[in-house]
Order: structure tokens, then sequence, then C-alpha cells
């Protein structure tokens, strides 16, 4: 059923209305009549016949209309009755405020909420939230004394809030800055509306252009990566801020709203390839929402120019850390400030106007005027230092004139506090910050969400269909040969069921090879005993042969022995390399890359990416660990074959896509990343089946 | 000389002094007049009379009185004249504010006003300043807008910056958090007085407890690690806004302000070590004098209280990321929360006090008291959601009383734009951020410091003296020897100048051993063949001999061959780590210290200390790095001789400071970690000399 009514509703029940309009159950139909709500208002007490000059009725069933939205501000425990006579009514929504359900650990409580409206077509949002606010028409839904205190502004911007406190609190601080907002909708415990459906909504309004969300937990199997694909094609921008990130957050957010919050690392990994904005914190997330009102940078290369050597330098710094580039101006733009500017201005990047025009009226627009005409730059960031009053504001009248005529975005850093010439600027969409940090720090956030949205391309290597026999229990060779179906190259060699086999098969993939014991009991056979590595001749195989069959009978002597691969010694690999597979409840496979041993458990030097993946995305995968160096020819060594790992990942996410039913994890290690032409090799692989 | 004349003067001149009182040499005696200064003011320019009602002379000559203070607004080729007619007048302080010299290279420019005052009484604060405000008797000798539109609330914080504008910008945000300052002294290109001169006198000034200083480059053989002493001594606080940290920036300071910006990290690790603050932007800046307003924590364990929860949880994470403990309250309090909260509130950290209060007068009142009253905690931190009105103020004054009667600090941060409560927050110097992200990362600076000054002991290892050679050209062999001195432990073996001595050394060592070529001449052994390892009886010695002579004649014939040096060949070390020394021009010698190979040179994984170094400190060099699990006992790997590397870096650090007048670099590589009481033993040195 569409959202529409929830939104648009044309009449509101409040059940647990109160007489004083502070309360929880006064503070909407204040906030409606100050609203001027047109639709109808009514009250739901049996203890009043009349609340703010509203008639107030005993029961909802006493209402005589179609109602589209009913409030319920009444103790838990009243709450499942009210629910069950709105089904009764076919109210169409039921916004529970009321907290005591899910989030202090009464899932049964829940339960119940969610079984009385089944089958209805009435549906249910929280309990444990504070509503929904339409800013479009005015229609407040909910309860945050924010509503009393602060005129919103209609604007572009929807937020869909599983802690209603974040979500007004992001609210306050819009206003501040000059932002407006489209609609609010605070969610809870999603006992049945969830936060997904809400995102679909507002990606769907007309009215909205960027889809907050600030939201603990993303539930199995989230329809998250299809709404980043509509909201792409929709051309509107999804911005996450993700709560709950480390353990001690985790396990406050399962006590705050009754839900998992999931791994923080895959949630960033998505976002990253999704082109989703992903932010740490509420002042982070409006400082993008303020970058997100202007023009959209075409690239990574910043111009920084300032009037205040110290704060260009500051910019320049921050623009490192955050991996933006600040490259030279041409030779045209630097000669041409030559001759304007005095010869103690620095004419480099960052370019530095000097305080010479608080003598000269129409330097400062000059400089801007030729500096933005360089053909090297993206985003033009103004550094400015504490420069206020008359000169200023006439700085800030050249920028807006100027960026009227420009594609380029021009992004300012204003070290000062608040001007009243500052609203001009938020007028004009200029994405303003108090500090270089914060200005660098957002354009960081776009470019980076940009410069993911440029890269990645639908089409993804071809997906071989296989049958592929069920998994349980697979030896190290049965998972290798199902690999091996999906074009994962494989060591020489092969199973043998006897000491004749495995000497024809030495025979064959010449000497020295490996032996190891194959059975489906035994999966951790180097700590066994049971991998001997480096067999150099007829002799040493026969007496390694038998002393796996002796070792195997000795300790495990209840184990099936399926036989002894023998595999040719893998010679002067580059390097080993890890990869495996998690599924994230929210996610589905997630896949893991590093170098083998210390590097990836020690050093913690790994890249993620969620599944699938395009060629490009692999490669992104490989060159971004630390240690990628001792991959691409360290000190003269080989360079490793990373066009054959590459295949290889993809491979592997085509296996993990296809089998993601049958294993709950995978771990190819090592794989031997060979030098260029000569491939990579599976060393070993285990696969955990669900 | 002492600067008090300069903080505190009675005469001041100013010379440029222009009618237009908006320009450079108009400002000061608006700002003068306004600030109602009780000297004298005394404009300087042949081409008026008068200005704002002042008499007017024609040069410095013409003044008839001594003079504390030169104000110099004039164009940088008339500075150098003016500079000796202050000298002939005896003027204690000329302060130039023409740009012009070192900062655009005209090195010789500034050169020429050094040797002006040379051997005067006469000294000089800049060029390329803005000069010096005295905020406690309001005497504004210098110019910058800020000073026309703002007023400045005397204050505890004294502000010295090398760019001017990031000065005057830092007082504006000042302001805007309620915060006070004593003195602002502006230095541009410190070709007389330094920031360490300004630092001093700040530290000695009785209304300065706090010195903030946003610096370039710190120059070579600073006496900051003194300062940092003399501030520890009077219990004020240091902070620094370090500008150039990068590349870029610091190309972009050299063009600013003509100073190197010097090496960050080195800057950093000597912070840590000093119980100085160093912070990264203007805005941590601000939000740490905000901090060290309030009570100082006694430890880094804090308690989240809420109203919201989402807030909570993201104060939760955040606290994680800047390694802040977040425990759990004692049974005590819990119980004690329990009994007044609802049943849905967690009592948890973050303890939830929910919105309840709203409801209940006294009930925000009481649960903050069972929460200070717990012995869990250092801190008490409010995470607020976006509360505001007449509940949020009760709650503020509640916070004030309580505040009072503590010595554990309260910080909070209070997810709204400013209220008109948050006054009465200050003035009772509790430190409020508008986001979690910015109170946590406020107590993360003041924790780490607190934690730096209580860790640091001033004893340190005794320093034995040697008298150590000339160090030209040191072969291993001789380096070696040196570091045995200090107590450095060699492998077995010695030199040999011949077979027959390599024959008694090899049986005395016992097989296998390594042999190395040592030659003044030849400083790359291994590259060249000089190395040859593992040789394992004496037919092997003597061929290995031989090659050894063989290869030296044929690749370097001019070569000087000291003899063969015949080592141990170390068995199953834990590790091989580095240790390398590098001076660097501010701090002088620094230690780093890693694991070999690629650890330090791919993934950067070092530690770095300023010398010297107590153990304590030694042994977190140690555990700093990310690699340490595979110093201590990876896996059922045998854990290193942890107690005899934390030796041999002190040792070593003895050597650096002993030899820092002869060595330029030092690179320790590789040392061999033995197993836990075995040692660490020395495998290869070199030194570079100056």
């Amino acid at each position: 059923m569409s959202l529409v009514r929830l939104f648009y509703p044309k009449t509101i029940a409040i059940v647990g209305a109160s007489q004083n309009l502070d309360s929880i159950g006064g503070q909407p139909i204040k906030y409606l009549q100050k609203y001027g709500f047109k639709g109808n208002i009514l009250p739901v007490n049996p203890k009043y016949s009349e609340i703010a000059g509203l008639k107030c009725y005993p029961s909802i069933s006493d209402i005589n209309e179609e109602i589209d939205i009913v409030l319920v501000a009444v103790a838990s425990k009243r709450v499942l009755s009210v629910v069950k006579e709105c089904v009764e009514k076919k109210a169409h929504f039921v916004l529970i405020f009321s907290s005591g359900f899910a989030e202090i650990g009464n899932v049964k409580e829940q339960q119940e909420l969610i079984e009385a409206v089944k089958g209805s077509g009435t549906r249910i949002l929280g309990p444990n939230n504070q509503g929904i606010v339409n800013f479009v028409e005015g229609i407040p839904a909910g309860f945050n004394p924010l509503l009393d205190a602060e005129v919103v502004r209609k604007g572009n911007i929807g937020i869909v809030a599983q802690s209603s406190g974040m979500g007004f609190a992001s609210i306050g601080f819009a206003i501040e800055r000059g932002l407006g907002i489209s609609h609010i909708a605070t969610v809870g415990n999603q006992a049945d509306i969830d936060i997904m459906e809400l995102i679909q909504f507002m990606l769907e309004d007309e009215h909205t252009s960027i889809v907050t969300c600030i939201i603990e937990g993303v539930k199995p199997n989230s329809r998250l990566p299809e709404l980043a694909k509509l909201a792409k094609q929709k051309g509107k921008e999804l911005v996450f801020l993700k709560l709950g990130r480390t353990a001690v957050g985790k396990k406050a957010s399962m006590s705050h709203s009754g839900s998992l919050a999931g791994d923080a690392e895959v949630f960033d990994a998505f976002c990253q390839q999704a082109g989703v904005i992903s932010v740490k914190d509420m002042e982070d997330l409006i400082d993008v929402l303020v970058g997100l009102q202007g023009k959209r940078p075409g690239g990574n290369r910043v111009v920084i120019a300032t009037e205040t050597g110290g704060s260009g330098i500051l910019a320049a710094d921050i623009c490192d850390e955050f991996k933006i580039k600040t490259p030279g101006l041409t030779e045209e733009t630097s000669s041409s400030l030559r001759k304007i500017l005095p010869s103690f201005a620095s004419v480099q990047n960052p370019v530095d106007f000097t305080a010479q025009f608080f003598n000269e009226e129409d330097l400062f627009r000059n400089c801007l005027l030729e500096v933005v005409k360089d053909s090297n730059i993206d985003v033009l960031m103004f550094s400015f230092g504490p420069t206020r009053g008359k000169v200023a504001e006439k700085m800030a009248d050249d920028i807006i004139k100027v960026s009227k005529t420009l594609t380029k975005p021009i992004f300012i850093s204003w070290l000062t506090p608040e001007q009243p010439f500052f609203k001009k600027l938020r007028a004009a969409n200029i994405p303003l910050y108090p500090t270089p940090y914060r200005c660098v720090r957002t354009l960081g956030y776009i470019m980076r969400q940009e410069s993911s949205m440029m890269s990645k391309e639908e089409k993804s290597a071809s997906k071989p269909k296989h049958a592929v026999q069920q998994a349980v229990s697979l030896t190290e060779y049965q998972t290798k040969k199902m690999l091996e179906k999906y074009g994962i190259k494989l060591p020489k060699g092969g199973l043998a069921t006897s000491f004749q086999e495995a000497l024809n098969l030495s025979a064959q993939i010449h000497y020295p090879v490996v032996l190891k014991l194959m059975s489906p009991q035994i999966t951790h056979k180097t700590d066994a005993g049971l991998v001997i590595l480096g067999i150099k001749d007829e002799q040493e195989l026969a007496a390694s042969y038998n002393a796996l069959l002796e070792r195997a009978g000795t300790s495990f002597p209840q184990a099936e022995i399926e036989g002894v691969l023998v595999e040719e010694m893998v010679q002067k690999p580059v390097a080993e390399v890890i990869l495996g597979i998690k599924y994230d409840v929210s996610f589905g496979p997630v896949m893991i890359f590093g170098l083998g041993g210390i590097f990836v458990e020690v050093l913690g030097d790994v890249a993620r990416r969620v599944l699938p993946l395009t060629r490009e995305q692999a490669f992104g995968m490989i060159s971004s660990i630390k240690a990628f160096p001792l991959l691409n020819g360290y000190r003269g060594r080989p360079k490793g074959d990373l066009e054959a790992l590459a295949d290889t990942i993809l491979n592997v996410s085509h296996f993990a896509l296809e089998q993601q039913d049958k294993f709950a994890e995978m771990d190819i290690n090592p794989i031997f990343l060979m030098p260029e032409g000569k491939g990579v090799i599976c060393g070993d692989a285990l696969l955990i089946p669900r």
C-alpha cells in the first residue's frame, strides 16, 4: 500500500489527547493548529468533551469519518486494544508514540501489535517514535518541542530517522544553516513500516531531492541496494548517518531500538560502491547537506584562494589528508594574476589574493574572474580568514554574481562566526563553512561519491551457471574441483587412492610435489601433520605417502579417507594472498581481500566489497590495500599477474553469489600470485556449509 | 630584554598614520581610542598636522618622548630608514606591519632590518604581521577589522600566532563561545623577536593560564622543550595548532611566512611526550580551549547520559574511536536509577534518562545526583538530543548546581543550535558542544595530554660518557664497537686480517658463521656481494674468505681493506627490528622504531619519539606499532625479549644524544630480537657522518 496518505493525510485522530498541550498527547494538537492543518483534527479521550476548541471523542469507534492517521499516545499496556479498534475502524495508519516494546525486550507485546494488523488494510509506524511531519503542506503529525520553537523552511531534504531525537536534532541544525526540509519520518521499532519503505516514498516524492537517513541497523536482505539504484535513476542523493558503529555503540543501540546494528565496515563498503554518502556525526551530515545544495564538482582538483596565508595553508594540508588534488594554476592564469596582484602575493595554489583588496575596490572580483577561468580546476574553494564588514560583504556579492555564470562549484570556508551577509550566500546555494576542515571534509564526501558514481559500470563479467553437488563437509579436493568450474586455476595434480597413482601423478607433474591427506572429517590438515611439502623424489614420496596414512589412522581412526591429494609445489610466487567470503545479514555476500598471514590477521590490512563487483572495482579492491606495492613489483621484484587476480576475484564472486544458499563462509588461502602472464593458483580452499 | 613594555606600553607611535581610519595606518589609532588607551598615541606622517584629534608628527625624530612601541605601516622600501630612525630615537619596540620581505624571497631586505637594530636596545616584531593587543588593559597595538566589530572579553587565554589572520580568526570564534582573551601577539616573519620568546612571556604573564600558539615552523634548536617544562611547572596549558603539516601545506607556508614548516609527525610526537596539546584545525582548537575552562578529568572513564537514545549511541561510538573507556555503572548506581526511572530506561552506559522528565519535575536532577556518585567514572558526559525550552533550561540549572559540588568534570553535547540558557552553562565553566563528536574529540585531546603528563617521569636511565673517535666513514665493525661501549650487544665474532685469524674466530664462535668485508669506502656491502651468510665449515670458510677479497679487488680496486668481519649466524630470532635516528632541525635527535623490511618501508608502521626517553616511553614506543603482536608471542611463537629491547632503545638514545654533533643519521638494521631472556643482538649498523 502506498504511503501517500501517511504523508498527506486529511484526517488525523489523537488517542490519548491531552488538554496539557505540552504533553505528548497534547503537542500534536498544538502543532497541527499552529501549522494551519486544513484537514480534520480529532482528539480522542473519554475524560474530555473538548480540547483546544476541538470536539473530543470518547473512543476511535465514536468517530464517523474515514481516518487516515491515528496518533497513539497512551501507556504501552493500552496500545494493543487501541490498535484493534483502529483495525476495526479501517484507519489507514496507526502511529504509535508509546515506548515499552521490543526496545526493552518486550518482543511478545510488539509481536501482538503486528498480529493485530495482519491481513487488514491498517499499517503501523512505530512503536517508540515521534511521528511524521510534512513541511511542504504543513502537517505535523508528531511531537517534538522543536516544532514549537522553530520555523522550518520548506525545502528539498527528506529525513528518515530511526532515532526520533536525532531526526529532530538534524532539523534544528538545518534551520541554522538555511536548509529547507520536505518531510521527516521518525521510525522507532519498525514493527511494520520500515526504514526502506520510507526511503522509497521519499525517493518518489516530488518535493524531495536529497534523502537523509539516520539509521542504526539494516535489516537482513535489505532492499537498500535496490533503493540506491532507484536514487541514481532519479538523480537524487542518499546520505546516511549510521549509529551503532562500534561494539559499545551496538550494545547501546540494541537496548534503544531493539534492533541489531550490523557491521559498520560492510555498510561503508556498500555505500562507497553504491555512490551513497555515509557520514559519522551530526555535524558532517549537516555539512554534506549544505554541500549538496551547491553545484556538483566534475572532478577532484581544487584551487584554494585566500586573503590570509595561514588559512590557505590549513586548507591545503587538509586537502592532502582527504586525497583531494591541489594542482598548480595554468601559466596563463598565473601570469594574469601577476599583473593584477601586488608582488608579495602568491599565485601558486593556494592563491593568496592578500589583504590588498582592502585598498583596491575591484581587485577581488578581478582575481576571482581570472581564477575561475583556469582549466586545471574542478572546484574553487575560498579559505578566508576573519575578514568581515563592508569589504567582506562586497566579496560575497562578487562571488554570488560570478557563481551564477559558472558550472564549477564555489565552496567557502570563512573563519568567522555568523555574519549578516552569510544569508545571501546561502540563498545563492553557495556552500559555506566556518573552518577549512569542515569545508574540505565535505568536498571529500561529495567527491568520493562522485568518483564512485562515475566509475561504477553496470555491466559485470558474464556469470556462468553450474550445477554443483550439495555442500556438506567438502574436502579441499572437492572444493577445488567446484572452484575450477568457475574458472579458478588449481595447481597441477590430482587425487591418488593408491601409492601407484601418487607415483604416476608425481611423475606427470614433476618433483618437488606436495601431499595432503583428504578426509571430509578432517578440516585442519596442517595442524594435524597431514600436509607434507617439498617432496623431492620417489623415495621421499613413498615415505611421505605412508606417513600420512599412518598419522591419519592413529589420530583419526574413525575418519573416512578420500585419498591423498598430489600437487605440484608452486614455485616462486610474487605473493600469497587471501580471498574470503562472509555473508552479511543486510547485504549478502561480502568479499575480503588481503595478503596472507599477519597482513590480514595482525595488521588488519584488508579491502572489503559487497558483491557483485565490476572488473574495475576488483582492481580497486586490489590496489586499495596498504601492502599493494608488494604485489606490484616492489624493489625490483617481479610484478604479480594482477589481471589474472582480478579475474579470479570476479570468478570467486560469481561462485559466492550463486552458492550463497549453501555456504556460510569461504576462505581461499593461500592464492599464489604468480609473476605477470603466469596467472594465479589456488593453493588451498575451505568452504563452511550453512 | 623583557617584553613587558611590548605588552604593557605607555607610548605608541604610528609611522604611516592615515586619516582614513579603516586603512592599515589608520586602524590602530581608531582602536586605541575606542579601547580607551590611557597612554600617548603619536601619529607620524609629514602630510598631516592632525589625525583624529591627535597631533601628528612629521617624523619619529620630531617626537620628544620616550617611545615604547613604534607601529610601522609604510611601503616595504621605506621600512629600513624608519627602523634606523627608531634605533636613533632609542624606541623600545618596532612592530613592522609591512609585507614584502623574506615571505616573498626578499631575504636580504629582511637581513638589513636585523642589522639595523643589532647591538641597539631596539627590538623588532615582524615584518609582515598585524601587531599585538593587550585585552587585559585594553591596548590594541595592531590592526584587524575584528577589533572594530567585536567586544573581546578579558580572560585567561593568550594567543601567539604566526599567521595574523588565523590569530584574529581564533578570537572571533572564542568570543562566540564565551571565552576570554588576555593577549594576542601576531608574529609574521620573526626577523628578531620569535614565537618562543612570546610564548615565554605569556607563560610568565599573571593574566594568562592557557597559551595558544598557531605556528607554521619551529626553528632549529628550538626552546620549545624548555618552555613545555616551564608550562608544566607553572601549571599552565600549552595548545598548538600547527600549519604546514603536509608537503602541499609546507610549500604554501614557505611562500607565506618565509619559514620552513618542519616535520609534523615529529612535532606531534614531541607534543605527546611533553604533555602539550596539538590540534589540527581551528574548530578543534576552540573546542579544546572551551574544554580547558572546565575541571580536569582524573582518568579516561566516561559515563554517557542522554535523554535521546540515538545521541547516546553516537557518543558511545565516538568514545570507542578515541579510545575513551565507557565502563558500566556500579551495581549500586544502576539499582538506584532503576528505582527512579521508568522501566523502559537503560541504566547501562549510556544511561538513558528518557524523555520522562518532561512529565516529572525532579526526575532529571535525581538521576544526575545518582550518576555523579558512581565511583567508576572520571567524567560525566551528557549527550543530549534536541531538547529545548523551559525543561531544557531547568536541566541546565540542575547541572550547574550539581557541578559546583563536584571535583569531576561534566561535559555536554547538546544537539541543538544556540539556546539562550547556554550562556549560563558557559559562565559556570561547563564545556558545551553542539555534537557528540566535538565533545568526545575534545575529551580525547585533554585526556591524552593528562595521561602523558602522568606517565612522564623526569628520571631517565643514567648516561655513560665515552670518548669516541672522530666519525668519518666508519665501517660496520668500527660502528659496532662504538655501539658496544653504550651497552649494545653484538653477535659473537671479531675482525680477521688473515685467513688464519678468520679460522680461529670461527672455531671459537662455532659454525655456521657470516663473513662481511670491511672497507671505509664500501657502504653497500650486500648489494656488492661482500656479505656471505651461513658458512658451514672450514672448507666453505676458505672459499668464502677468498671470494670476498677477490670481489673487493675486482670491483673496488682503490678501496682500503680493513679486514673481514667474522660473526656468528644469529639463529631463530623472534623478529628483526629497526632502530633509526634522524636529526630534526627543531627538536634534535628523533628515534624511529619498527619491524624490518616492508613493515617500515611499505606499510609505514613506525613509532617516533623525540629523545631523550624514559624507560616507560621506550615500552610505549615498542607497543604502539601495529605489528606489535608479532613481537609479543603471536600464535604460540616465542615472545621477544622486550625488556632487553627497551634497554637497547635507551642505550641507542644515549649514544644519539651524546654523538649528535658527529652524525646526521643512524640506522641499526636489523636488530635481532631474541626470545625472552636471550636479549637482542645488533645485526648491522650504519652511521652517516655530518
